[in-house]
């Protein structure tokens, strides 16, 4: 009874709150970001000791609003709500939990939408191209302004997940654990390929004008909804859709037409249309690319171990046994190559159905992991 | 010495025919095709018993160019040359090979770029959904206009596959072997996904103008160019990527822009571009429902080995272990089916790196097994 108490807590009404900086970014790619804003969220309380911070990175289409809802806004759940609460895995009620929208963002962060100070309108095209190491030093920023030394943890799913091993590479001393999950150290040729389909389906879209579709009053919106398609099929196993829609005709038999004939069109169209109602084309390209570079081992000659040296962290890597965009095996080279450099290193293999999406379901056996792993941290 | 002489043998230069047909033919939508012609090609002799007739059935973007050149096109070999041949495991100095250009096709059959009789004009959108049925039907009408009663056998990898397994269900009595190589009983709900998200592509593409494009002097081409690109993902493992692109940067280090940087861009970009220069939008369209509507089992109550209880043919089931799109397991599933019916079948699973495409290959193990297998066949 308390348990079921526990984990339906919420962290309720949020409001989230932007950063400014005024100090000059220099990024990977050596462009320089005059001066940018970050839209965070913070739940739960600092301690005293300021011992008790965790950060939660996004994947690719999320943002900083990881729990709780908008004020009015009953539709507005965070997307790691289920984890993050008081009670849940990710206890606020222990925890101060900082979500951040990377930049480059779509959703309150400096990102192609706003306004470059160079031309007095919108980046568009003109908006850098941005990394993992970019994110990470820029959510180093954001935990100087709020007072935050060292994270207790850093945690993400997918792509949050490689800003979260990044972070025990470009800032060792400031991260006490690391969650890894669903992860991969680098993505395959094909994972690359995935990526290259989805952005080629935006940048040949007549409305999108190299990226200046704001001044046009047009959003290249056919080509982002394909993209989001060609994503959602990566999302989920080959048995969760075989579940999920298997081939359901919507009329019950063919109708010899294009429209909707299976369910699992429906849902896919759906799912592209959605997208294309409130994300931005030009951040989907730029996190797809984000995605595609980050390599921690290429500056090692491939020797991920190697890269993994620096590291101070304790790790929790997890991995699902139907994710086939990062398989387990993925996963286990970043867990190999901990152990090769004597850190410390908890590895779950989660036999869960629902594919790369599975990092965000509720899976018991999963949360129960997070949760336990969590509540063993030392926070001094 | 000899072997090598014999695998070396081409049928040499070809010249398609085209056989016309004004016997409408009801297809499985319900549409009538008042008439229409199917381009054709055959290799080797047919024998004075009629007996040596051998059907290749081709897969999605192939056609009846099934092996040898055209005259004066030193380019235009055909697409399994590598099987087809004097010598070559599918021998037409045994065998009389006829390769055809299925209904709906843009390689020289009656298909949505041909005119439309009841209008003067192209088809274009208003050309039929065509299916596997519909195919079968066709090429056993061109078997009568060449007077052939019975194929010795009938082969195919993929699609093709499907059609030669749906030839021992509409012809039991016309069809002695069957060849089912790289196939699936059905399509799963993931392959649908795939396709759907190509058809998106090409119909949200604003040249496709429902189809009726070619009224307008224009091509969907970038829609085609991404559905081809989504197409050769699944036709490559991810381990064959791996092999031949792996994480390789053009430039040799990351550029940070939106032009090629891994080989893999490179490559999907120019195939892309190819496929979008010959192949006709609204046959891509059809195929890819050809594949979706592919399922003997649906009027069996989902039960495969019913469906295939009226065969009488000999089969032999080739899988490949890389291949994702049409795993081994899809293949075991005939298999069983098959068996449970107390038909012969061979059953080959070939472990091979390349994925799907793996059919196209000439991999010696799998040359080899359907070699033997057609050596075997007694021709009376």
């Amino acid at each position: 009874m308390a348990r079921a108490t526990q984990t339906a807590g919420s962290v309720g009404v949020v409001t989230p709150g932007v950063a400014v900086f005024t100090e000059p970014l220099r990024l990977r790619s050596g462009a320089l970001m005059p001066s940018y804003e970050l839209a965070y969220e913070t739940y739960g309380e600092l301690n005293a000791a300021r011992s008790n911070a965790v950060l939660v990175c996004h994947a690719l289409n999320a943002s900083h609003h990881v729990a709780g809802r908008y004020a009015g806004d009953s539709g507005s759940l965070g997307w790691w709500d289920n984890l993050v609460g008081p009670g849940k895995p990710l206890d606020t009620r222990r925890f101060f939990v900082v979500g951040v929208n990377n930049l480059g963002g779509c959703h309150g962060s400096t990102g192609p939408a706003s306004i470059n100070p160079a031309t007095g309108r919108p980046w568009g095209g003109d908006f850098p191209v941005v990394t993992v190491e970019d994110w990470v030093e820029c959510q180093a920023r954001l935990a100087d302004q709020l007072g935050i030394g060292r994270f207790a943890a850093v945690v993400g799913g997918s792509l949050g997940a490689m800003q979260a091993l990044q972070w025990t590479l470009s800032f060792p001393d400031r991260v006490g654990h690391a969650l890894v999950i669903a992860a991969a150290p680098r993505l395959s040729a094909q994972n690359i390929a995935f990526n290259e389909v989805a952005r080629q389906a935006i940048t040949t879209d007549p409305d999108f004008h190299d990226g200046h579709y704001y001044a046009h009053g047009v959003v290249p919106k056919r080509g982002l909804r394909v993209a989001r398609m060609i994503g959602h099929i990566t999302y989920l196993s080959d048995d969760a859709m075989a579940e999920k829609f298997g081939r359901v005709l919507r009329a019950g038999a063919p109708q010899f037409h294009f429209g909707v004939e299976f369910e699992i069109e429906s849902y896919l169209r759906h799912q592209g249309d959605k997208f294309a109602e409130y994300f931005d084309a030009n951040t989907y390209l730029r996190i797809t690319k984000a995605l595609d570079y980050f390599d921690p081992a290429a500056d090692h000659g491939g020797d991920l171990t190697a890269a993994l040296a620096q590291a101070r962290a304790a790790f929790l890597v997890v991995s699902f046994t139907s994710d086939w965009r990062f398989s387990p095996e993925r996963s286990r080279q970043i867990v190999r190559a901990l152990v090769d450099n004597r850190l410390r290193v908890s590895y779950g293999e989660i036999d869960a159905p629902h594919g790369h999406d599975a990092f965000l379901m509720d899976d018991p056996r999963y949360h129960g992991l997070v949760r336990a792993y969590l509540e063993g941290i030392d926070l001094g």
